[in-house]
């Protein structure tokens, strides 16, 4: 019995996430098929990603004796979540891990302001910024950008958290006093026409693979709906495209990254911001793509071939199942929501609820994204959670 | 915490499946977006649906307290397999549980004499067949049959074992030496020119959903490849979809339920076979179908709607990765079979690797189903295990 549990720890490959929530989830359970099994680092007990499979060290993600013992049992290490110790992981690299993407990358990405510097560098198209020392660099650019502007923290900002748009005085000072103490820095306030996001992934052999151009619709700045295809035109794809190509040829490492973008009322694309991770507007994947973002990723760090990125439908509506009181976690209406034509229903296990938590998400497919997005609406109004 | 813990437990419904093989371990799998958690029952340790997620009672699939467990932590029952203590669920049933499909049903198709009898009675198609109690039977069936007929068990047979191709009196005496002292009928040879597969679908409301016609081939009695749809005319599918469609009606219970029949080459279509259960035949729907065959076996016993069973491309061919050694597992050449377009691997986790074991599937989409069967073939030639 001994020998063949021993066997079995050494024939299979082992990923292992820095984070264990839905992102972790639905990676473990495109890494299973696979063959590999899954440890995750997360602090929550029974996370998501250990209810279906993974191992879980539970511990903060910046637990450094957690990331030694993920590194002792992984064979590819990857983040959910760029919220971490990019330089813990740099020293896992040191040590010999393979982490994937480079911790510079995350690191990067993690300072928001140092990532709109990386971007404009490279002549990326980007939203003007400035950064913001003191409450006069604030005023001065509220100045500089015509009366309005948003101000953002440079780290940890993750669904909203962390961004207020400034429209005069009293703004910014309510804002100057919420952020008290945080680096920040400012960004014109875009008056785009819709959002879009690329997902793309890129192999560590350097192969590089674009999903469609999609439409997020955000509400309190989370994602909401996610369209598949936009509705943009050919010159738009095309920019988007070249962003989405660009960025993942500039970053280090290997993975799925996601690119958010604005298109302006002028038609410019401008880069809004990167997750160097599986995204939110990547979860229609799963129905809609031949090769979901969850397995391009695992494919991606593992040294696999990418997978085939095009639609299996002419479109696809994800909306997110946010939480929508406090409280004990109680589904209902799966039965109505399941009886919608191409719907799935994705549930993540999580417990409580709490407003605007990510409690799941529903795709649908359709002929056309009208079609789609009226699907999972009625899928989505049929749930209470 | 012990509140949130009871919390969790009170909100969140439950499969318990007896068996957790690849089976149990992709109804695991369609089971968890849904929001349920499964529990299964399986006498190996770590086994392949306990690695995904499931909880595991480390029994016997006879063992009478398991199954008492698993009914007390199970909203829904059901089985991977039909060899099992039917007498045992049907009192789970009398204490309250919900099982399905019911118990009835498979102790009936656990006796394929019985099952076959069954079938012959409801006016359905089946090879002509008679009971052998003596060897004196035997011969006489041998006689009638025309000098050819197989001889099979009543009980217990799976993937070929239990089934002896009979053209002379020698043969006849190995078989009845390899047979001895096992409940025993014989059928006549029947000539086909393919096998076929239909997987049906019965919910708890009686509504049905029927997937595409599909060829199986079988080699050493073990399924090796599916082709999706099978290359069969308009009047052979609508006989096919006729026989399957009256076998969900006849059965008691929900779920999902494989009926294998053969194509004579007269062009007559007979039952050779039910599964009370998701089956190999119907692996490929994961990829090729609307909703596959697990989450619909989940839909229909836990009270959800069915879901659409339409196939999402022109073609699909499932193969069957089957051990090829005795010994450990030891997995290579993923990255060559992922390289093939449209192709998913589907690795089981089990170890250790036994002749034909079933060790993992592999499906290919394509525009023909000769071409999805090159993808797959080719997948399959890259992989060892």
């Amino acid at each position: 019995m001994q020998v063949k549990v021993l066997l079995c720890v050494m024939n299979r490959q082992t990923i292992g996430i820095v984070g264990g929530g839905q992102l972790g989830r639905m990676l473990t359970q495109a890494a299973q098929p696979l063959g590999f099994s899954v440890v995750v680092i997360d602090p929550g007990e029974n996370s998501p990603a250990t209810q279906v499979g993974a191992t879980q060290i539970e511990a903060d993600l910046y637990d450094k004796a957690a990331l030694s013992k993920l590194a002792d049992q992984s064979d590819y290490i990857t983040v959910e979540i760029e919220h971490l110790d990019a330089d813990a992981l740099a020293e896992l690299v040191k040590e010999g891990s393979v982490v994937n993407p480079a911790p510079s990358t995350i690191k990067l990405i993690q300072d928001k302001y140092l990532q709109k510097e990386f971007l404009r560098k490279a002549g990326l198209d980007v939203a003007d910024f400035v950064k913001i020392d003191n409450y006069a660099d604030a005023q001065k650019a509220l100045k500089k950008f015509g009366g309005s502007m948003v101000l953002k923290t440079r780290h940890g900002a993750y669904d909203g958290r962390g961004n207020a748009v400034i429209t005069n005085e009293i703004e910014l000072k309510q804002a100057w006093e919420l952020f008290k103490d945080t680096p920040l820095y400012a960004e014109e306030l875009i008056p785009f026409t819709k959002e879009l996001a690329v997902m793309v992934a890129r192999s560590t052999k350097g192969e590089i693979a674009i999903y469609p151009v999609v439409e997020t619709v955000q509400e309190r700045n989370i994602c909401l709906e996610v369209l598949a295809p936009a509705a943009v035109g050919k010159t738009t794809t095309a920019k988007a495209v070249k962003l989405a190509t660009k960025t993942a040829e500039l970053l280090e490492g290997a993975g799925v990254f996601g690119i958010e973008m604005f298109l302006t009322k002028g038609g410019k694309v401008l880069i809004n911001e990167i997750a160097p991770r599986v995204h939110n507007s990547g979860h229609y994947t799963i129905e809609a793509c031949v090769t979901s973002q969850f397995e391009q990723h695992i494919r991606a760090i593992s040294g696999l071939p990418l997978g085939d990125t095009s639609l299996r439908a002419p479109a696809a509506v994800m909306i997110n199942i946010l939480g929508e009181r406090n409280g004990d976690t109680f589904l209902t209406g799966l039965d109505k929501a399941e009886a919608n034509p191409h719907t799935k229903v994705h549930i993540y296990g999580k417990s409580p609820t709490k407003i605007d938590r990510k409690m799941g998400h529903i795709t649908s497919l359709g002929e056309t994204v009208d079609e789609a997005r009226q699907r999972a609406r009625q899928a989505r109004r049929s749930i209470t959670i």
